[in-house]
């Protein structure tokens, strides 16, 4: 019985990922990557031979029937995950299924992109001292409903760092966006690049659709 | 000249850095670490003869003294710090300077200790559909003051999934913290590890000493 292996793949570049995730990736016998949202770039660190699937259109009870079926044929079984498995990863609906079914689960986080946002945006920074001490990752409400107690409203009233994911559809004017650092409510936004070919950006929250 | 990058060691295991950084480090004439907060392994990545040299008890001036030194004879130099350096990571301090100062400035991100945490904590996630959408990265005012609009009470209220930093002095009973998963108005607070001999912990709110 093998042991599967949840691992950030990190922002986007293949090479931010962490040493752990790239080593494990070289030893796996199996790799399902997300492939609408990891660059194909980090399976780079596969090696030759390797069973690797893409789970783009598949549903999560296909995903967790491909680990648990590849986890009886090799030791080590990487499901590699854009950004931290932690963070809208539905790695509790992933690896619990797993864990019941008696199947070691492993988890080796990554760099987010609310992070590597900060670090493209050429010496951004998150948290600033007199300004905020506080950073919040969320997103507008879409496919997955957003509690009311999480509106964007309620969280842009504390004025700290806002880093909106999942959210691309609900800029109004993205390339603009990209341009503008005016605040509104003194709240920065700063849209962490979920796709590897999107960039992230700062933009003013009266950019940002918000469905009623 | 030489360029000087800010690398995020990440959260406390030498191979949780990414591999750019480990790269970086491997480049390096010139290392300046944070020696209170980054484990002495994460060196393992720098070359044999490189400067290596520990910020512990320097103030920022000397920091940005060292750094743009060590810039006038090394091709790149990097000033490794824990976690990613755009989350109090005092990166607009010393980038701003060096900056004006025309030296060229990179920056590597790196994963947060509260990506870290969640994952250590076996299949801990950060978001959970119904449950929550948004994680709020915070911590307790100490040395640093905090903007009132960012107390822990007000934040708490949207009952999302609260990571602490910098707060281990407020931990009633930090060991205690570690077995206890109950929740004080739902809100799972998970203290992330800042030194790396620190395990994570998830904790009752009602353990935080919270100054008033």
């Amino acid at each position: 019985m093998g042991k599967v292996w949840f691992v950030g793949a990190g922002p986007g570049a293949a090479d931010l990922i962490t040493v752990r995730g790239s080593r494990l990736l070289g030893e796996a016998g199996a790799v399902l990557y997300a492939g609408s949202l990891v660059s194909r770039a980090a399976l780079q660190w596969a090696q030759p031979g390797c069973d690797i699937a893409d789970s783009k259109g598949t549903d999560l009870a296909e995903i967790i029937g491909w680990l648990m079926d590849r986890a009886q044929h090799h030791e080590t079984v990487v499901r590699l995950q854009t950004g931290d498995p932690a963070l809208y990863g539905a790695l509790a609906e992933m690896a619990g299924p797993l864990d019941r079914a008696g199947i070691p689960v492993g988890i080796v986080p990554g760099v987010s992109s609310a992070m590597a946002s900060a670090a493209a945006a050429a010496g951004e920074t998150l948290t600033l001292p007199e300004v905020t001490q506080t950073v919040i990752l969320t997103h507008i409400e879409g496919r997955t409903p957003m509690p009311e107690r999480e509106s964007l409203d309620a969280l842009a009233r504390h004025r700290c760092s806002l880093c909106i994911f999942l959210s691309i559809a609900h800029m109004a004017s993205p390339a603009l966006g990209c341009a503008r650092t005016h605040r509104h409510r003194d709240v920065p936004a700063l849209r962490p690049g979920a796709r590897p070919r999107l960039p992230p950006c700062r933009a003013d929250t009266r950019d940002l659709r918000i469905p009623r």
